[in-house]
């Protein structure tokens, strides 16, 4: 079973590494990450660099597709290499998903035209003038096609992916190993959930990311 | 405020990341990625790479100090360099930080005699043997010392960090960024939650995989 990770510049590390680390325990799992040119790319806030190890030409047909979001994708919503990519790779994957606002590629591609689909909760709107029916849940699935809410929620859906394609036991041992026993010390990880002032303190920091990214040399 | 994250060959990449999305989003923090070599790094199952931007020289006086867990460290434990590094920057360190199996490495270089200290669950006999007073908690402060369990713990851990240095809000506000409100499909996140088959799956998979790193080329 192969599962291909699309990588671009400034792309968010947590919700690829999320599913990787949760798909990558399975047995006769290959998973890949996959990017326009192999070698270097670097993170959203551009501290970190992971390496592509393979073309979109060297990946195909992909068992599943996990697309993950990050405010470089803004400079790839009528990027049509890509779009063409993620539309010949969802005709033959058994799943194809997105996590926080790698659900505006799949938008963008338009593989969800009049479907329900999540987001990170800042990019609600923007899903929505993408042409899909942004909803505000953690995990959305649409036939083949799951998407995840922000960053975090990659975990979940993987694990979520995992029951569904090994069992309830493999999803079980999955989550021991990677001790996910959750304890955060706030309950403040949605806008559902978080006072005004943080969900304050927290939009402003990420315009001030955007802004950052947005001015970054390519 | 600079953020030290040892990388070393075969560490575990969501131990890094997950304290890394976290404290990367914090205004004037310098998350910086250091190994003995700079470069890139294998992860724990060798599909991955992650550039080391720094060498141990290179960083002589983080603010925060965090060491990944990873099956790699296996071969660290006597690594005498490598330990020096850590007691090194711990005499300056606001905080020295493990997660998952990192506190094997801060054990074997001598800053967890005697004191309590958390690991994944498999290794709690490890960490033992190694002078620590291993305790079964998802976090453990022990003064300047802060350890966390298994993989996905290292999220918790950061966000009790941001608390800790920037206080209530700044941490709610990160934990709503990565939009962290963990809804995984099971409880099973711990061996004192988990059933025993799935718990006895779990080894034997952590078993194989050790197998595997240990055959593994350096």
């Amino acid at each position: 079973m192969q599962v291909a990770f699309l990588l671009y510049p400034r792309f968010t590390a947590l919700d690829w590494i999320g599913p990787n680390e949760v798909l990558n325990l399975l047995p006769d799992t290959d998973c890949v990450t996959v990017a326009e040119e192999a070698g270097p790319v670097p993170n959203e806030s551009g501290n970190i660099e992971i390496v592509a190890k393979k073309t979109l030409d060297e990946v195909t047909s992909p068992d599943i597709v996990v697309i993950p979001g990050g405010l470089g994708n803004r400079l790839l919503i009528e990027h049509e290499p890509l779009h063409e990519w993620i539309r010949t790779v969802h005709e033959t994957s058994q799943w194809t998903t997105s996590v926080c606002t790698g659900s505006l590629l799949l938008a963008a591609a338009g593989l969800l035209d009049g479907k329900k689909a999540t987001t990170h909760w800042l990019a609600r709107d923007v899903l929505a003038s993408l042409g899909a029916e942004s909803v505000p849940e953690r995990i959305v699935e649409e036939g083949r096609i799951v998407t995840a809410a922000g960053v975090s929620a990659g975990i979940d859906m993987a694990l979520l992916l995992v029951q569904k394609i090994w069992g309830d036991e493999a999803a079980q041992a999955v989550q021991l190993g990677i001790e996910y026993d959750p304890q955060p010390p706030f309950d403040s990880g949605s806008p559902e959930k978080a006072p005004q002032n943080v969900i304050e303190v927290a939009r402003a920091a990420a315009i001030a990311q955007a802004e950052e990214v947005a001015q970054a040399p390519g």
